[in-house]
């Protein structure tokens, strides 16, 4: 687009000039956008935080170029169901998506490294993992062989560990015990003798209450509440060892990008930098308001998971992992970076974030 | 500037529109820049990290408005010393600045709370206050005071505790201890009976090597490394807890702010939210990378600070943090809005960040 020298110009006052400077005051001439992207998100329309992200890149980004691009977002199902927004914009249907690369993991495996694995980064080290450690040079290669642009597109921060009608106590508790965990928790589940279940959005409160499930696990405190669940049990188990730092995804496809002129695709990346931490706070605030209610509220009573079920579930998890990336050559390479990148940050956490931690509660 | 309508044009081809629409394809036009800022750091010239998010900043804004503005970036000393640029940008000598707000407690001590205060917020928990938990308002009012607009500026994460020439086993250890600490830290070590001392940034090695300090602290691994002070002494103690999340700033001269388009303010804080960011996760993969290197290659010794001793400094800060607090109306406002939040966010941080950091460990 470096050569593109045509301007439509109108109601506009035209100076020639002996001086050497072309200048234009560009924002306050624009009427009309001049790129119009769609963008399909795997949320309920503007639903908060990260269909409210969505929502702030297409301000950010018409703000920071004068009008000149205009973002349409559409939530899940009012333009294409909430899956479906991968293909479309790896086809070019749609130019953008806001999603959850581990979503893709049937594609390719490798994907899952980029949203969250069992006991791996939390949102502060997926964030030094993807901005300074590599990670997002190796996303972008994995995502350009489906033509595609990724970006970070917001943390939920540590999960919980969802909702039991029982109380654990031993990994044995988890023998027969039905729990609707997806992805690569619920293979850790399965491998400890758990019966993993699938359901629709709306069936998971009422299998809850009924019985139907003995277990969920869902986002966090702000969702969690939201989706009722304190009325089926009052369990609340915590931390989200199977989602220690969930990031969400925003994707371009490629050729729509790289077809922008450099101002603009650098709007798109910052605005979506912008998303990416405004989501982080959104869920930290919000969840710690919701678990105030929860508790003093709701008289939701909260666990932990005992030392020797974390410790076994490390284990399986790692076995998870390990036969996840046996996969493909790409989530070989993605988990072996990622393994060295974990091993060496979590070390200098011990000292920093973890005893931080721990001094707060002395 | 909305009223402006004087375009400057040069080699271009000018296409009569028949259309309604008012198009200007800017970036590829502007041969020199409408708006030229001046930002000066109290860092040292290109100073990794902080440093080089200030260059960024600037690439970033010349990116993002096409080249319409121009910033040129001056390390501490190169335009006027490192903490002059808080009241230079008051005064409109230069517009932009990166610093830390704590610098500016002798003129109102509710800056240090936009900082760092002793057992206070971490990195996430600050992000959290002040994009989500209404601490960027409180910061515009404080700094509409004197006459500027303050931008997150890039966290350092959990600092270290410190340097020190011999062990630490209780709080009597500090008793005629002579540290190098500034600020709210040095008046907890003072209270613990130590001897506090400021130094010039390179009389700390030499002091500490001599022996005419017995302590000091500096920033985390990947400064302390550059520094030396392994050099000194192997006695490397955490957490930080007198800065647990260091957060930088950048301020603008709000006159000239208020004076930009509404694009070109947009450039600026996005540019800050991506510098924000990258300084964070630069500083976790740097530090984690200096701890590796200080302990196997310079044969470091870590240590934690004894429970006794952090229970007795979190009751000392708390003293020094309400002493603060009760030398301004402004300073008692923004510490009680910080402790409000900071409440309720460890009740849930105990949950997710401190319960997965102990995971990983368990």
């Amino acid at each position: 687009m470096g050569t593109r020298r045509q301007f439509i110009l109108k109601g506009a006052t035209l100076v020639a000039a002996g001086a050497a400077a072309t200048v234009v005051n560009a924002p306050n001439v624009i009427a009309q956008p001049k790129y119009k992207w769609k963008m399909a998100t795997s949320w309920p329309p503007k639903f908060h935080p990260p269909g409210i992200a969505a929502e702030l890149v297409a301000k950010w980004v018409s703000e920071l170029t004068g009008g000149r691009m205009q973002i349409d977002v559409y939530g899940a199902g009012e333009l294409i169901p909430g899956l479906e927004n991968f293909e479309a914009a790896r086809q070019g249907t749609i130019e953008a998506g806001h999603s959850a690369s581990y979503y893709w993991a049937g594609k390719e495996p490798a994907t899952q490294w980029f949203t969250a694995v069992p006991f791996g980064l939390n949102a502060q080290g997926m964030q030094a993992w993807q901005v300074s450690g590599g990670g997002q040079k190796l996303w972008e290669e994995l995502y350009a062989g489906f033509d595609l642009v990724p970006r970070r597109g917001g943390s939920t921060g540590v999960q919980m560990g969802g909702w039991f009608r029982k109380k654990i106590n031993t990994t044995a508790d988890f023998k027969g015990l039905k729990m609707r965990i997806p992805g690569l928790g619920g293979k850790v589940i399965a491998k400890a003798g758990g019966t993993v279940t699938l359901l629709a959005v709306g069936d998971i409160f009422p299998s809850l209450e009924r019985g139907v499930i003995d277990a969920t696990e869902w986002v966090g405190p702000l969702q969690d509440e939201r989706a009722g669940f304190y009325k089926a049990t009052k369990f609340y188990y915590y931390p989200g060892w199977h989602e220690p730092g969930t990031t969400a995804e925003f994707f371009f496809n490629k050729k729509a990008y790289d077809a922008l002129p450099v101002d603009i695709r650098r709007a798109l990346d910052a605005a979506t930098t912008y998303a990416d931490a405004w989501n982080l706070a959104e869920h930290e605030k919000g969840n710690a308001g919701a678990l105030e209610r929860l508790v003093n509220k709701h008289g939701v009573q909260l666990f932990r998971f005992p030392d020797g079920v974390l410790r076994d579930f490390r284990k399986l998890s790692a076995e998870v992992v390990r036969e996840e990336a046996d996969k493909s050559p790409m989530a070989k390479k993605v988990n072996e970076h990622y393994e060295k990148f974990k091993k060496e940050w979590l070390a200098y956490s011990d000292l920093s974030e973890r005893a931080y931690y721990n001094m707060m509660f002395v």
